[in-house]
């Protein structure tokens, strides 16, 4: 749009005509004097228009969130609401709101519930503080690349339909392919591995990852974005803990660098670059603490929710740290290709991370030896003709790797406070819910 | 791997003991000394053992394509392939290869068919040639997100799993979703487009496609990334244009930055950066001009690869330019959402753009206007009831807006001269392709 201001960027205009574009937030019809408050992607501004001016008949058909655009004059004023107002010259409609909104937007009213905000959800998300959450994945990401590319890494786009399962066929979305069926990706596992056995050595993937878990709880969705990382020649899954506690400094340093200020004062949360290495303890030894605890162990190879929880918050009594590193799983937790540990062969060189008490990693050296991995395989009870083109990977010279698959809306669901991951999901898909 | 150097940064370490790792690509057996070829992700390098070293039981075992790590020392020699080579001192295979390849990988036998080289992917992609193509997406990527992130835009993940088709219904996969069908997404546009109801103003996308699309071209795959952008308050489909137009720009100055040696010499390419604006012909001019070349019209309202062919070659001849926008589309060729043209009705404000003869880019305004959309959607025979979520976008409040999806593997395909999309694509999906 020719011309047109950014309202974060009219306190430079003072004194001159501009011309902004934007939404109508409120509207206070007063005998003088017309007030609009105008609210664009960078912020809101004040505008107003005498009672005898040309555009007070558009003005008094105007309804919330109709978005217009407005030539005037920008003169400063200490009684606006951000110390500037426009006087406006010319208004035009661009497109009109019908008058009753279904859910409220920016008003001190309160909020609609959760369930319902996501039937509006674009409704939803013109607050800023919604915006936020998602200028937050926009650092993120770009931190997380800029690391990656930046340290030799390939940018990878692995397909998401696959012939067979990766993993146990369970929690598998099933597509209508042609005349035959397909499998929606649980996770680009397989494909990054299959880097290595390229010789890419380095590789990263952002992309979609589905999961048909009908469960519904704070911290699941059917459909979710995944950072995955594989790299070669590792020594063990240290190494890989290792890249991952560089990633989240790098994001946490991007994050904090560019969003510090709206992140405070919206969520009220003070972003700390945490020291290295991050603390790290065993499966074992977690769950020795929680019995000194006292919380109740539901399950013996794993940790659940109220156990992670407990656990972050041992974490921060013990070692002032926001994360924690739980490694060594047994082999009945673990996927049949994670490595197992050297010096005991009921343990798998794995780790999930914990951040603020909530899983967000889950990694390990990977299982590169074709005759240790058929073995395993076996052993979990899969039929080696559906793995048949993941174990040949393997048979041609394949380097020792390893790799870990982090949760971005889990991150910065712990990161800014949030109550659920659906509030860090653009449009969370779960079991109930495909729309809008 | 502790104190691995990479091959391209051996040349730094001339007179040290070094360790290298990485695949043996080729065994000489002389009777007084034995060459190897070390390739890793970064180049090659020579490893020599005279004859009566302790390494030499393990040389006589090596079958090409093993994993190696070397720790040796590092000498100039002018009769090396790359003028150094390492002293072998310890020699450890990391992973065995089976004596027999499935298709020839770095030798000058030539190469296996296409269909068997992509059955054996892992394999193909370990030629440097390759993994350059891969380099070239990093650096793609890269630069358009820098681009982007730099401009203010949000970076979107929207959802592939949807409940109802988002255009005609046609070429639609179709996913069991628990007890009910969803579909996935041939395109984020609803999605993106509500970003712009949402307020974002600016949005991107990197992410899959489907296309259950059962043609069998050099251009056509059934799952490919895209790259889709959506900016609010354009004034027409020329700002689209303009943004495409800086895109594409960044992105190929990117790459020229980073990758024109290994490209020059391995796809014989030089990459230009094109001036703007690019020359643009509506589709009326476009027919006129090839009905002139005397090119036989298979479409009256599109154009057929022939016709994009030839349109690139008069673009060539007659701009010296490698990039032509066709706009102006007629309503037939056009889905329900795109605008139509103010001055004729029967015209679309939408865009094409083709790079040396190939499309790459379609683009439009969009409809924001709600009474109009409606219309739109009904004179093309949709049901309103299956797209009624994405009607309610413009209800309270929609900007004017466009977009543009481009797609970065026939932009690759293009840029590097290879033969087929299937090349520059990780791992194709087509309707016989689902594995590996």
């Amino acid at each position: 749009m020719t011309n047109r201001t950014m309202i974060s960027e009219l306190k430079s205009h003072i004194g001159q005509r501009v011309s902004i574009a934007g939404w109508v937030r409120t509207i206070r019809n007063q005998k003088r004097i017309k007030f609009l408050i105008i609210r664009d992607v960078s912020g809101e501004v004040q505008a107003i228009a005498p009672s005898n001016h040309a555009s007070v008949p558009t003005i008094a058909e105007l309804t919330p969130e109709t978005v217009v655009r407005i030539n005037g004059k920008l003169k400063s004023d200490p009684q606006a609401p951000s110390g500037i107002e426009v006087e406006i010259g010319e208004l035009e409609i661009l497109s009109r709101s019908e008058p009753e909104l279904p859910i409220p937007i920016v008003t001190k009213k309160g909020e609609a519930d959760q369930s319902k905000r996501l039937d509006w959800r674009w409704l939803d998300l013109r607050r800023p503080e919604r915006q936020l959450i998602f200028r937050v994945w926009t650092e993120m990401e770009r931190a997380f690349r800029a690391y990656c590319v930046g340290v030799g890494y390939f940018d990878l786009h692995s397909p998401k339909l696959m012939s067979a399962p990766s993993e146990s066929g369970a929690e598998l979305f099933e597509v209508r392919y042609f005349n035959r069926k397909a499998y929606l990706a649980q996770s680009p596992q397989f494909y990054k591995q299959m880097a290595m056995a390229a010789g890419f050595e380095k590789v990263f993937e952002v992309g979609p990852v589905f999961r048909a878990d009908p469960s519904f709880t704070s911290r699941h969705t059917t459909e979710f974005t995944g950072y995955d990382i594989e790299i070669s020649f590792v020594e063990s899954h240290f190494d890989v803990m290792a890249e991952q506690e560089r990633i989240v400094v790098a994001m946490l340093k991007g994050i904090r660098s560019a969003l510090q200020e709206p992140i405070s004062r919206t969520f009220g949360q003070e972003i700390t670059i945490p020291s290295v290495p991050f603390p790290k303890i065993t499966l074992r030894e977690a769950k020795e603490i929680l019995k000194r605890l006292e919380i109740p162990s539901e399950r013996e190879n794993d940790l659940a929710p109220e156990e992670e929880r407990r656990l972050g918050e041992y974490a921060e009594e013990q070692y002032g740290h926001e994360f924690l590193f739980v490694t060594d799983y047994p082999v009945e937790a673990r996927p049949f290709y994670h490595m197992r540990s050297e010096t005991d062969q009921r343990l798998t060189k794995s780790f999930d991370l914990l951040f603020k008490g909530v899983e967000i990693t889950t990694g390990a050296q990977r299982e590169h030896r074709f005759n240790v991995l058929v073995q395993q395989a076996q052993e979990k009870g899969l039929r080696l003709e559906t793995i048949k083109f993941y174990l040949n990977f393997f048979k041609f010279g394949c380097p020792p790797h390893g790799g870990l698959g982090f949760g971005p809306s889990r991150f910065v669901m712990q990161l800014l406070g949030l109550p659920n991951i659906r509030e860090a999901t653009y449009l969370p898909r779960t079991v109930n819910r495909l729309d809008p």
